[in-house]
């Protein structure tokens, strides 16, 4: 069960950071109305307000690289909670920036699963 | 509620690391059997092989400084989610080390939570 589980969460961790760097706005799919997402430590709440936000980030084009995913289940809910950490380099930039950030993925009726929760934070210093 | 969660987040946490820093030994009683923590990509469960690992960490004495704890509520546990970023200094060392940690806290029938997730990761490059 706890390999299986670190499978689904590298396969979640890769389709979405596919999405967000190829198809951003599509990432909405993965949300629900009592989603949360925290960014750089601003609250957002439901899909729509998060689409929003992350339509309306200050950057266009984005590459992300991961590093190090963990995951586990819940079991209290059948979910999972995935830790990510890596690196981003937004496009023009030489840079990269360390990221660390956390989802925590809800079953849903039909068997596939939403994001309950997603907490994201650059890494300074 | 959510202003509510922020506070909680932040009392746990500080709890956590004053226990963790003064009194490692009793950060079991916030575990229970079907806990996890991962731990630089270890895995373990259950309470008691968590609590070996926590008290076999090569390290005796060490301090851990916040620096950022964004909270949620997870709607369907009525759990909280935390995430820290901060650094953790070592007895003797000079150098801070910088890590990153997840907390998942599952409300008890009494009334307090435990520790069903905790993933901890320390940030390199």
């Amino acid at each position: 069960m706890e390999e299986q589980v670190e499978s689904v969460g590298k396969s979640f961790v890769n389709y979405y950071y596919h999405l967000f760097d190829n198809d951003r706005a599509s990432l909405s799919s993965l949300y629900q109305p009592t989603s949360m997402l925290t960014f750089e430590g601003q609250k957002i709440i439901g899909v729509d307000n998060i689409s929003a936000k992350l339509n309306q980030l200050p950057f266009d084009q984005c590459r992300h690289m991961i590093s190090t995913v963990d995951s586990q289940t819940c079991s209290t809910t059948g979910g999972i909670v995935i830790f990510v950490s890596g690196s981003l380099q937004l496009a023009g930039e030489e840079h990269h920036l360390r990221f660390s950030q956390m989802f925590h993925l809800i079953p849903q009726p039909q068997g596939n699963f939403f994001l309950q929760n997603d907490i994201f934070r650059l890494n300074y210093g």
